[in-house]
């Protein structure tokens, strides 16, 4: 039984969701030796969240942004937590609906990913960000 | 310490919410083994979800259902990912919003869940579908 | 390699977003032995969640309670399940947006959360209530 850790920096692009699945894989060549694990990924932020979705057609990105900026709206009348911009409260709310931590199996050597699966990064701030990313592996090796 | 992993297949009914805590335990008879531990369910789709909520009142599972429906609405003037249908990406939506992976505590042999938990696979899409779920167990056994 | 799990009882505040974390952490004095690993947080119930968001800013909580008041309203006439009270399943639904388990790395004897981030629990229903989280610790020991 092996566990190994390591912090992972993104610069995520402006406001939007984009697909991180080969960064992580590409800093983690360690797990190609498990037979057998978890893959724990863990965002150290509260305006920004990772998520799992489609991995082909750009739109579902957009859409997706687009859904969240209707549904999680700026300029709330009641929002009082608002000194850091009007985008800051919104990306708070997302990072609670959204969430920051996931746990994908590690099935022989690779992410047990399903076909259409990709590791999204949510960057709920107007502007990019520099964000980490903290990624645990713990599994049975060959 | 020990891992054990396993893929389960459930065929999903039509869009809503059906608690399937029976049929996962059912598949994973080695559990009984474990005194501490833990139990990782991964759903490899991005237009279901898999979540934890009411066991008993069947209701509960309606007015999800009628909630996600009228806050979560089929064309919204804005999407563009809608080739695959009017309930596509609603279901992409929902997937981000509700989760695709849980982790559940193992105690003395059973998953620790509160009384009035079960586990719910979230159907997004109108028609029944084949859903992959990794199960993953890692404790200490007996 | 090590387990350790521990049941830990909070009395919730009426409804809102309080955060946790120092009641977690002095329950869990074990994690200061440990070099790397996970702390896994898994809340017994369906009407409150746990999330992590900003520990800083009390109107964070405050504008977070006041949005999920406004987007998964009471009384929505499609509703069914209301013998419990008005906020009953209001809560429910929360609990599937919000989600009731976290993985939080360990690293070097403390849990490895960002500068502002901080352990929430989130009260759904109107009254305080005693809340179960089942805390499991896994990891490697210096």
């Amino acid at each position: 039984m092996s566990f190994s850790q390591k912090e992972i920096e993104i610069v995520s692009q402006k406001k939007g969701f984009s697909i991180i699945t080969d960064v992580i894989i590409e800093q983690l060549s360690d797990i190609k030796n498990y037979k057998i694990g978890i893959l724990y990924l863990f965002l150290k932020h509260t305006s920004a969240s990772i998520s799992i979705n489609e991995n082909a057609d750009p739109t579902v990105r957009e859409d997706l942004l687009n859904y969240f900026e209707k549904y999680v709206p700026e300029n709330e009348p009641y929002y009082k937590h608002t000194f850091e911009g009007s985008d800051d409260m919104p990306a708070h709310i997302k990072s609670t609906i959204i969430g920051n931590n996931l746990t994908i199996p590690i099935s022989n050597g690779k992410i047990e990913l399903g076909t259409w699966q990709g590791i999204y990064l949510c960057e709920h701030r107007n502007n990019p960000h520099r964000r980490k990313i903290v990624a645990t592996i713990n599994g049975e090796k060959f």
